[in-house]
């Protein structure tokens, strides 16, 4: 689809309209020391450290997210924020937490494997040694063959193709073409395109991702059946990085499934080889899984830099990101990064004694990873019931949001959402920062996170854009998303872009300019 | 020392001698039948399999390299070769296996970590829960200040530097650059160009590594002695791949050490960041391994296919790659496909019915990754001691010697080890192999396997120069050097490159001219 526009833009088929060139002002003193600290002051990799290392992988509703929830509410206000809180949005289910997991293959011979449990699976009971079958199915009918010959034994899911070797660097930077790329989408289609539903091949895939969620559910109930003891199901990823998801519903009310472990590419491939061969494979593995269902409430962490303007204080300038990872690293680039740049611009804007006209409040939100329900709830808490739109009165109080949650890259510039008439303010904003790579507007939406939440209630909410490093390739819910993977020039970097962007929106005289309200997702 | 060659020979400041061009002949038809064997009934990627997959991980002395032994054998014996044998070379020393390995953090939260027993090292007393302090010495002298706080404890020794996103690519072919460098590399310095004593900043980090070996050792005494309970260290590697090598010696008498993991950098910088911030982190570990002291011979794999030319078939070609590997993978690209490659080309000459005037010979050697131990007692046995040069009967019966032992890459061209008068007939040898990237010949030898046995005491002995795709980036000694890395349409190149070199050296009225014998390495 996108290769598709530019094409119709190079051939002058697509108008740009003329955009009117506001003269936007910005403070060159204050983004002075706004730059100073940030860059000679910077305190965001300590942050990121105590967010990965210290509080550890923070799945929604883990002990981990539990203990970052307590401790940037504590750090917020040490920073001299207001009003930090620990903010239940509502019912999200139950937590999870791993508390052993070891897995190795002993005939014919021993190898200790890499393998993930998967989130909110349960506990083998106690260490088991079994045998492995291969259980391929691509139709439901192709099950039939299996009945009778799992019962005890742990299952081996395909893997969906063999390795190759990888010719392409893990990491990359945006260059000036793909810069100048996102910089020449066209306006008036901006916001289509990234609409899946418009693209056929992208609903193409999104039909045959679902047929493979239906078909797996199957996979699990005839497995559960027929008394298999665990499964071993193939992770996405080599060399040792295995990428998760969750193995099971997180409602409280979830119905039993069986242990599963994501395995290595590379392990998983091999027990397959030897059990297709006809040689007799025996695995040891032992998971033990915690579920927590005394509290089955969902949290963000909120708290506010007061507005100074006796008028515009009542306003509100939000950023943000969210603060729950995956379960088998320490969501280092998704998100500890994000959560990390957003305290720092705060803490940049309290330390610089600067003075914002508007409230400046940072949130960072729980249970992104399962549907974005922390920020989806906050709006409609706070703001608009997007499936009603019937707006609450701080609907017309909030000037902007401002999200980042693409990794661990300096931020490039700015997603302006299919909204054309920030362009503009976005460009004089971004100005200062050229020197630091930081020059691109697109007309283009992003989704997948929090600002989404905002954007579907016509709030002006915003996600930046970010050189991607090897956040696609190797970090993005990974075993291997850890704080080795953060660059501290980068995230200082961002975070005076961010302490910038926030102060602006909260010193304009006017909130910045609003898309027309959408309409309801459920007409009353 | 290669970059200043090259800008002399750009400057034409090195005479390039003119190699007579002698009309050598090859058989096209049996060429034929070499190509239509290897590429269209290919074996190789079988044999690869029960090298790593079936055979597993195959140490020195190890249950997976006598499970190769036999295997190898008996295969060789399947596809009609002679005199199978499975041949003592010497002493080695105790065999080792690994029968447990777990290792985790378990405060302050659970994490699963990614850790490799170093070779040679011996069992925890059952599962171990300890404190951790890390240990970092640049002089013994610093080691003085753990004394007394090491007892009890796992002990942390630091990772060489914090890690960075990885901006190149893990697999590379040679282009057609890197070819013309190796052709043109000058002739008369070619012996030298490869020499570390001649290169100053190579002798500086041979020194560098001495000394830092030589600290280790005394670490290694002092943990000891205070009583420390395990050592967890730095594995070089990233994203889940650990390189992995020795952590005792495996003489039958070698002295005692502690457990000791080679980790993942991210989980063993992890427990540093944490110790170091001085938060108490607790790990749990058991490793279970086992010496085999019962034979402590080291073993070569040898078997032939017999000349057929009366007058010749009293004359060898020999052909091989080692067997053996580390212990934390299959050694798959290390050398199971050098081992895979060469049994292929003696199976494609016995099934493409060609009748080879001269005896051919492979050998799968053992403990090569120990210091060549295999093919230098081999050579030894059978043609000459380079300590004294002098030579045995068998040494004038050596046609040449092909190796192959640098991943799993295809054939690019040879090395000719400084011997120019083969130049000319290797290149006439490689011209049907254009078509498949096999063109150069260079001057410059290689090292560090096993025909510098045979170029040690004078034979002809070549190593081929291959395409490294990510042998050094990931699967060199890692515990990612697994089935996975292997691509078969490189290994079928490589396997017919190898069996029509092999085939020549066979038919050709002479051997292959030889370099004037060396001095005695200790003249008596």
């Amino acid at each position: 689809m996108q290769k598709r526009l530019l094409a119709l833009a190079a051939a002058g088929l697509l108008a740009t309209p003329a955009l009117a060139q506001t003269a936007e002002k910005t403070d060159a003193a204050a983004l002075a020391k706004i730059k100073d600290e940030g860059m000679n002051r910077s305190k965001v990799m300590e942050t990121a450290f105590y967010l990965t290392d210290v509080c550890g992988p923070r799945l929604a509703g883990s002990e981990g997210l539990s203990r970052a929830n307590a401790w940037t509410k504590k750090r917020l206000t040490d920073y001299g924020l207001t009003n930090a809180n620990i903010e239940p949005w509502g019912d999200f289910g139950r937590g999870w937490d791993i508390d052993k997991s070891y897995v190795a293959m002993t005939a014919p011979y021993y190898h200790a494997m890499i393998g993930v449990p998967k989130a909110w699976t349960p506990s083998t009971p106690g260490s088991l040694r079994k045998q492995v079958v291969v259980v391929k199915a691509t139709t439901e009918a192709d099950l039939d063959k299996y009945k009778g010959q799992l019962r005890d034994k742990i299952v081996l899911l395909p893997v969906a193709a063999p390795l190759q070797p990888s010719f392409e660097p893990d990491a990359k930077r945006l260059s000036a073409e793909d810069l100048q790329k996102l910089a020449d989408a066209p306006a008036a289609t901006a916001a289509a395109a990234n609409r899946p539903a418009t693209d056929p091949a992208m609903a193409e895939r999104m039909a045959t991702m679902r047929a493979q969620r239906e078909l797996r559910t199957k996979v699990s109930a005839m497995l559960m059946s027929e008394g298999a003891a665990a499964v071993l199901s193939a992770g996405r990823g080599t060399d040792g990085t295995v990428f998760t998801t969750n193995g099971a519903p997180y409602a409280a009310d979830a119905k039993p499934v069986l242990p599963e472990l994501e395995m290595s590419s590379e392990d998983q491939l091999r027990l397959i080889r030897l059990a297709e061969a006809g040689i007799p494979v025996e695995i040891e593995m032992e998971t033990k899984t915690r579920f927590q269902t005394q509290d089955l409430k969902g949290y963000n962490v909120v708290a506010e830099i007061p507005g100074t303007d006796k008028k515009l204080k009542s306003e509100v300038v939000m950023l943000g990101g969210h603060l729950d990872s995956w379960h088998s690293a320490t969501g280092a680039t998704d998100n500890a990064a994000g959560c990390a740049v957003m305290m720092e611009a705060v803490r940049i804007l309290k330390a610089s004694g600067l003075k914002p006209r508007r409230t400046i409040r940072i949130a960072l939100w729980g249970e992104e990873e399962q549907g974005l329900h922390g920020s989806r709830n906050y709006v409609k808490n706070h703001f608009a019931d997007p499936a009603t739109m019937q707006l609450k009165p701080d609907h017309e109080k909030l000037a902007a949001y401002f999200n980042l949650d693409n990794g661990a890259g300096k931020i490039r510039g700015i997603y302006a959402q299919g909204n054309e008439a920030v362009k503009p303010i976005f460009t004089a904003w971004l100005q200062p920062f050229a020197d630091l790579g930081a020059t691109t507007v697109t007309s283009r939406n992003t989704g997948s996170t929090d600002h989404v939440a905002f954007d579907a209630v016509g709030l002006p909410g915003f996600q930046f854009i970010q050189d991607g490093l090897d956040y696609f390739a190797r970090t993005h819910h990974s075993n291997q998303d850890t704080y080795d993977r953060l660059v501290a020039d980068d995230l200082k970097q961002a975070s005076v872009v961010v302490a910038s962007f926030v102060y602006n929106a909260a010193m304009r005289d006017q909130k910045l300019p609003r898309k027309p309200l959408p309409t309801p997702a459920k007409p009353q």
